[in-house]
């Protein structure tokens, strides 16, 4: 474990993956200075890509974000989300049927994309439950906890179908302080109930790492060693980068403060190759 | 393990306490003929409790439903729910200040026979978390899922309070084939978020058992030996009963179906004493 | 939370229990000065109890230590271990047969008091497994991982009997900066192994403190506002003591480093009334 | 979900990925028949790999067993084992010093051949603690559980290096009704014990499939929908062959008996996409 700067430790990769909350951006919008990076990044011949736990919206949508704010380097291309994950799920594991969904439609791209028919379930009958062919958590807005997450346990009592959590995190921050409960955690709580395990899809998880490995062969032919894995929580970004066999960088401008760092490190043992404040040069 | 008629067995004991949710009642009411069996065990001096982790009514009002229902001899004072515990918890460690609660303003009753102030987190401003000394969560009903499970998490990322959890259960029927989701998975969830061990009383916990075997002796000098757990769940009535060292006997009329009774056991390893087909004498 | 001093603090109870390890000792022997602890408890006619998750001796065996190192005042009556609700449980619940038991000898004691055969695993032949009525985990020793560990399983395989955990702990302090695994991690993995909830008896459970209330009962009538539980670990010391509903110190002299003590209860939220530098007047 | 023999089901994919235990073999030696069963693949020009959470020997060992046995179409190149994984993190995360691991010597070659000096905790001096850079758990052999799984735990409270565990099961046969904890439960307790998140790799893990699956490129360009994952064990084999994306049939053959494989399929969720009673043709 080595404290450097970015800046520098940047220049050893080809392709730096980074985590978007907590990193990129927070509560209030982009990291103040994160632009010049990504201009940096692209002076050196360096290629960049956003994993995102977030299925709340399509890689357009993310894009999008940045786009607004003046980071024109992150196009639609450069955002690998667990809901990309979830969607190659779909594409190879169900195929036919109405894919019933928690989340906004928005997240429901992910489903309609496979011209598979979405139906939220917010809007299910379960009378027609035998319709369904599997339940997809992608977003913890777009329906009403007190109802709809009861129906969705119902749902699976009546159907032995796949259950395809899109988010493993469990909360994210909304404001400074104030947190919000996200899917991963509702689907914590229907799994506990219904008693089964769901397939899950998110860092730190390899499967996210691996399709964002192979997205990126796409643009350019690298090995493993050419990866940075730049995030700011140690039991995603850096455990699932370490588990998958990148190197990985921990900045301090999100989920772990500065004067925490340290001990968590000690404490979770899971240790992260660099350091570095932020991800701002 | 052995089967047997309730009614035989019943004679063996001084005491039986009962399981309400699967024994004596179910969806569509009380248990057919249950009324009888509190006739039977009166007429042969045998005293009876019903052990509920209901804590979403006070005792009055939980035996207010089997009175209205003619059985008679179930009176408030027969009935210890998990929620008396809660407030005997409130009663030793809290003593002061607000409690904050998720639950329906009956459910509140726990904390205000305390004398202590009870708000709803649904009614609650979290600019006036510093008031709140615990946080009990009581039932379900009540609040909105969305609004206020997450203002239950940041009120306690603001303040580190005792949360107390007045019911063990992750869901109870509502109907043939439908379940709702119980404040006890809730508690799960808000736990898993926040990362900290709540305080839960209910069985299978043996302070559940011990209360109501102090309960007891009350109205009649009895040693363990003397009690008959009686329930439809392994998980809660019969492992609890067992831990606090009683005898338990499963009854099939509620969780455990006939035709899966002994692969339960066998895979749950948790072994009734007896096995009954019901309560019903 | 309160800091205070332990000499005044103790004058507000009639009784105080004390958790063992890292509290009256640790591994190089008795906590120095921890004798005057006690002349000063009694000249005040405050009562005093030792609760301890080790039963790999029976309090006899475990008052000695105390007595050899000059500690008079703590005799066998005045111990409450976790094994001594083991031989409760198998007293009201197993009552004839063979017990079987991974543990020394010496821990052998708490089966063989209640008139129970009691047979290490290590000399268990599994073809006479008919015969055993229970599994009964006592001590980390006294048995060969690698042989007894598997035969324990098997034997679980064979027979669905109740299987009791005598020490919830999942290690000990062998010397400064060293641990050894404890019979209660072994329990997970034989739980984990084999599928199954176990029967666990010690703190943080409520069992342990409710037994202990009854045993100071004999000697005196308190009420639980009476009692202050003086521990260093807060997962099974404050988090039991609270549960109980009984007041609790936290001291640091043990599990919970100075430096750590306020980062530690802020991040498990379980909160001592007190904090006290040591138990040591 | 459907029946089907395998013979016919096998000639719809390009590439079946095997279990071994329960499915080529169990504990008394190859499942009869099974012999066939490769030759019909090869003269269909259907490829096969073995997919195995055995760590204990290296993949030449591990074909030997198959060339002994007669089955000669199983050669070295045919077999993925959890081993494979582990010896790749290691040349991708550690790199140099000495790695310390609880196995056999044989098991010992996944770390050997990396050019990393390999020292078993058996043999492991703790003032020597410095120089280790990993501990890798391969197989429950090879060590003496009761001093050597102490002197690992002491070992990370040493030392902050990444565990890496090579085996994910729990437990294996060893005879008709008769099993052996696994490297994989001592994982577990270990990780217990130390409140840290071990790197784990084999099935149901996606990065097992992945491996198994770039692996099989070098053979022949194939697509996700041209394998089917052939296991007996809902958990790790189906489990994760649904979770990366392919096909999966359980066969009866081993941890899943007929009698009880609706019942597990129903309780667990996880659902094959075919049920054949063995891989024998």
């Amino acid at each position: 474990m080595q404290r450097c700067a970015f800046k520098t430790l940047a220049l050893d990769y080809k392709v730096i993956f980074f985590d978007a909350y907590g990193v990129l951006k927070n509560y209030r919008g982009m990291t103040p200075g994160i632009h010049a990076t990504f201009e940096y990044l692209t002076e050196h011949n360096i290629d960049f890509f956003v994993l995102t736990n977030d299925a709340s919206r399509s890689p357009t949508q993310l894009a999008d974000v940045y786009q607004r704010a003046g980071i024109t380097r992150i196009t639609e291309d450069k955002v690998v989300s667990s809901g990309m994950l979830a969607r190659d799920y779909l594409r190879y594991k169900v195929r036919t049927g109405v894919i019933a969904y928690l989340g906004t439609p928005a997240s429901a791209h992910y489903i309609e994309t496979m011209g598979l028919q979405a139906i939220s379930v917010r809007d299910l009958d379960l009378d027609q439950a035998d319709t369904v062919n599997a339940l997809v958590l992608l977003d913890d807005e777009g329906f009403d906890w007190n109802n709809d997450i009861n129906k969705a346990v119902n749902l699976l009592r009546l159907r032995n179908i796949p259950v395809i959590v899109a988010n493993t995190d469990a909360s994210y921050p909304v404001s400074r302080g104030q947190i919000a409960v996200s899917i991963g955690a509702v689907a914590d709580l229907i799994e506990r109930v219904i008693r089964r395990t769901f397939i899950r899809f998110g860092k730190p998880e390899a499967q996210m790492f691996n399709f964002a490995f192979e997205h990126v062969q796409k643009y350019r032919q690298v090995a493993k060693t050419d990866i940075l894995m730049v995030g700011d929580t140690l039991a995603t970004d850096i455990m699932g980068g370490n588990h998958f066999g990148i190197d990985t960088a921990l900045v301090l401008t999100g989920n772990t403060l500065p004067h925490m760092a340290d001990i968590l490190i000690e404490s979770t043992g899971i240790v992260p190759d660099f350091i570095c404040d932020s991800a701002v040069i």
